[in-house]
């Protein structure tokens, strides 16, 4: 069978790290994620691409420099490309990634947030 | 602000319509796709790209000529490029589908199933 199953509630069990991605799935070259969110990250842009974001579990928001973006589970959101945003969630929130293989969690932004890329669970 | 957040419950409670995929985000060239599964679609090949399927609610499955790939809530199956497959529900199943802008839910196949492409909700 070409195909593997993936449950996204058995991945998101098996790391605990806040603010690191884990690549579940690729669909050409784009990369589905999954994260764990919990406090404030780093205010940060990706010049280049376009980022979604889809709550499986808790609520998050994504503050811009002109408003809020609230999510709870089951909401999506795009944050477009070269746009500075910072995730927050005040309790942890389970959130599935969607964008092209090579980004970086802290987009143009280098500190300890960073994440290492392209780690699959 | 940026971007609007989009309820992935609100925008399948807005059709009804079976293997007819409706557009409810885009990640630059990428569209993420609702769809309500029910019965057997049609054998077909995405000759050009590969195809995620994120299970949202009931079960489903994709057929392949070399297996069976079952999926319930929370699983996920990327088809990949060049591969036959059929997906099937005995009952209505909500997915989300991520692909390349341009692609038709029959891929090779041209029959009834064929649903309008990019028709967003």
């Amino acid at each position: 069978m070409p195909s593997d199953v993936v449950n996204l509630a058995d991945k998101l069990a098996r790391f605990s790290e806040h603010w690191s991605p884990r690549v579940v799935a690729e669909v050409n070259d784009y990369q589905l994620k999954l994260a764990k969110f919990e406090g404030e990250f780093v205010w940060h842009t990706h010049e280049d691409t376009d980022e979604a974001f889809l709550v499986l579990e808790g609520s998050m928001r994504i503050e811009f420099r002109d408003g809020v973006a609230h999510l709870a589970e089951g909401d999506l959101c795009v944050v477009p490309k070269g746009t500075e945003h910072r995730p927050c969630a005040d309790r942890e929130c389970h959130v599935l990634l969607i964008e092209p293989r090579g980004v970086v969690n802290t987009g143009d932004v280098v500190g300890e947030l960073r994440a290492a890329n392209d780690v699959w669970v």
